[in-house]
């Protein structure tokens, strides 16, 4: 493990693969009370939004964490009209050069296209999922549709029996040909 | 735990929930080798099978396991036309038969709509995912589109450090409406 910043996509899912309901639901998303979320978060000062989950927090009402940087990828937004974000339309350089800066890790909040694109650059550290008890039979994927495979090396596992969360993590496995 | 026959489904699925890629793929699943499938197989003394499970299995030269009785739910297939296994277009009755006679446990093996269906009647007693560290980006889900929400209560995990394979074990929650 380097002590480089890392890109960590972390995220509640349910056991189907959805991290939303058919229509953004979320409440079916139980906080464990022995999952340390104040840990977690502090353990970030950046995090990634793609375009459509950036308006669905915006129109939540979310005003961003305080001392963390949020950083939106869009190609259609406009800087003047995203105050307290930046915006970007070009993520591969972007999530290259706050990798390459000094700083605490990067939440990669989602949605799942934001996620695929950087999975395919290679530059996705770490998968985090926090699997929730539920088959919910529809909804936003992990991942969009269609993908590459992904290869993953599961580095951690543990079980919150109060809520029956299991949290995994993996580290993408790089393909020797880049892709497949 | 009771005693009883048990209805469970047990499958492999990629991490973002598919039970096979896009064309039926299955070469993702990687068997560990410290999962112990001979003890898994001999737990069963009857599979049951959807009509489409059942066709790509009879298509891949599948001839049934020994000492393992076929049930295949089917609206349009003939009992003449299925050598080797019994056909039925009531799957909640037979199944409702099946777990009150005596017998070992039942392997629910798919697909996705039978387990749905199911689910749905409250006859799965038990959701085992050998969760495989694939990201697939789509194919076959694990529950059909659109399925009620179905909460689980979980009871077992364990890693297989070999190829990263996490088996997850659940039990259905009987709601008290019955359903949603």
């Amino acid at each position: 493990m380097s002590s480089a910043r890392r890109v960590r996509f972390s995220v509640a899912t349910s056991l189907d693969g959805y991290i939303a309901g058919p229509n953004g639901e979320t409440d079916w998303i139980a906080m464990d009370p022995d999952i340390d979320f104040g840990a977690l978060l502090s353990s970030f000062d950046a995090v990634l939004l793609g375009r459509r989950t950036y308006e669905v927090t915006r129109q939540a009402g979310g005003s961003g964490l305080p001392g963390v940087k949020t950083y939106v990828f869009s190609r259609t937004l406009r800087q003047e009209d995203c105050p307290g974000v930046v915006v970007s339309d070009a993520p591969a350089e972007t999530v290259a050069e706050l990798r390459a800066a000094r700083g605490k890790d990067i939440w990669l909040f989602g949605g799942a296209s934001l996620f695929g694109s950087l999975l395919e650059l290679g530059l996705v550290d770490s998968v985090e999922l926090a699997v929730i008890p539920v088959l919910l039979g529809g909804g936003q994927p992990l991942l969009p549709h269609p993908s590459k495979h992904g290869r993953l090396r599961l580095v951690k596992h543990q079980a919150y029996p109060k809520t029956g969360t299991v949290a995994l993590e993996y580290v993408p496995v790089v393909q020797p040909s880049s892709l497949r």
